[in-house]
């Protein structure tokens, strides 16, 4: 229950927000709180955020690190409303320990994050990241790809962002779809065949893999170097999911030693990058743009903001994070 | 009808050849050719193609170009297998007054190049190639895009490889296709709306627009600074086709202006490119790769190599040029 004698002071730590549209601003001003948001610009990193958090009753946060001594100093703090999904970048034991409360938004990033996919497996089987760094450096050489329709392709994490991946691929007839999760369900296709199967399978007999996964002491370091040299040497691996479950540097060495078609990475240990990635060409490198379609970015930040909103006026949270996360 | 008073002899210009799958040449080889393949390793020029083309009687054909004058310098020349589809590289006027006939392999590049402009899609409407660009010269942003489910998509010829741009489209679920085709045909399908439309509606309306045209005295130039202008500035553009159909200094003045969000050319009027719009981040750019999956080049390749054998065999063709190509 949100208890202050002022005004709610609420700090918006994720970046971008609200810029391409205005409303959940508008939502924070009409509920009349006291509003600071990013100062950077950037993604905070724990000293920054440290700095700033004192005051604040309520956060809106993007990944910035929220620490046990983020939270030791964070001495107002009551509520935390995630934009996103993903809970690695919050101490949750801390967290619950101080009685404060989060919630997250679950569904909002999963159609953008799967389109996303789709466009790099694309984009990975016909080199066309290599072409164009290539003759935007004035080389031209013409690269032979694979079509989908010549490959298995190996989903680790078929949940809501899997399931979409499931879904694109229809229309493109891949030979066959292993899949793994902790969880077995239903995932049939009229369209293709879907195999459940162990990590091990996919690593040896895909040649594209792709993660949808939370970053958890499970899946930390889940790929390191033996996995990756026990793909196919023409193997794509994708992560749109989080930096660390593929070991940067071990990812580097292999794809440096020629082993592997080549790599998207969209999330890294730490953001921005500025790691050795950046020397391979045949490493595709995004800026963490997973969620970053005006649509789900929009949807994310409108429902953060009301979870926020609805925290403060003592209403019935809607996407409070679900206590199984607390035990990851 | 092949007649020759010594062994065939056959010149391959197309580049690469046989490069994943020796099977060409073998059977070149069988056939008792004497062969000579493309001695520079890239596209010919007009001069280069007319100085060794003199004493051959089969050339098994690129894009490289195969005008009145090389024609008149090929004094033996009686058949030309093109692997491909496009034939504006041909000047068909000249090759059937001489009587040579030619063959090309309309089906094999479609799944290919059909595939690969749905990734130039996805990449532009989320601007992976402009990250990956930034990544690698060490900046970081994170750019906002749009998912094909925010957009229509108009696609400007609809034959073999625009069918298989809407077929790929179906997991996507687009607002609305508009398509426009010389020849209108049912292309009904159950998971969104196909508008026929003239070019004009498709340049006001959509947020992709993507080109599936032969290159032919209608189509050149088809795509000009008015044009562009009239499309929505946060548009993207495609050309998988023929170079020359989008005019290639109006796209970079356009382009350069900030009108549009981006476009992907695989094609250009030289090539290689060495053109301007290299200096465009947003212009994402590939070697002419449409058709270079393994499995559609290795198609392409085996079926004008067929085709040459059966020619110099006196066996019947199975795809010549048909008529109605000349006219266009």
């Amino acid at each position: 229950m949100f208890t202050s004698f002022s005004k709610p002071r609420v700090l918006v730590t994720t970046f971008p927000f609200a810029e391409k549209n205005r409303s959940p601003l508008n939502m924070l001003e009409e509920a009349g709180v006291e509003l600071t948001t990013n100062p950077y610009g950037r993604k905070l990193k724990e000293n920054e955020l440290k700095e700033i958090i004192e005051d604040y009753d309520v956060i809106i946060a993007g990944t910035e690190p929220i620490t046990a001594s983020v939270i030791e100093r964070a001495k107002n703090l009551q509520f935390i409303s995630r934009v996103g999904i993903g809970l690695d970048s919050v101490n949750l034991h801390a967290v619950k320990k101080r009685g404060i409360q989060i919630s997250y938004t679950p569904d909002a990033p999963a159609p953008a994050v799967a389109e996303m996919t789709l466009g790099f497996m694309l984009t990975l089987l016909r080199r066309v990241n290599i072409s164009n760094l290539e003759i935007h450096s004035g080389c031209w050489t013409r690269y032979f790809g694979k079509r989908l329709a010549e490959c298995t392709v190996g989903i680790i994490g078929v949940g809501r962002i899997g399931q979409k991946v499931i879904k694109h691929l229809r229309g493109f007839n891949p030979k066959k779809v292993l899949v793994n999760d902790l969880h077995r369900q239903n995932l049939d296709d009229e369209e293709f065949p879907i195999v459940w199967s162990d990590k091990e399978t996919i690593y040896n007999e895909a040649e594209v893999i792709t993660l949808h996964l939370p970053l958890t002491r499970l899946t930390k370091n889940m790929i390191v170097r033996e996995h990756l040299l026990s793909m196919k040497p023409d193997a794509v691996i994708i992560n749109t999911s989080r930096g660390g479950i593929i070991n940067e540097t071990d990812l580097y060495d292999v794809l440096k030693q020629g082993h592997l078609f080549g790599a998207a990475i969209d999330v890294f240990e730490i953001e921005p990058y500025e790691g050795r990635l950046i020397e391979l060409d045949n490493c595709l490198l995004t800026s963490h743009m997973g969620s970053m379609a005006s649509d789900c970015r929009a949807r994310m930040e409108l429902e953060a903001t009301a979870e926020a909103i609805r925290f403060i006026k003592n209403q019935p949270l809607q996407s409070g994070v679900p206590v199984g996360e607390y035990q990851v």
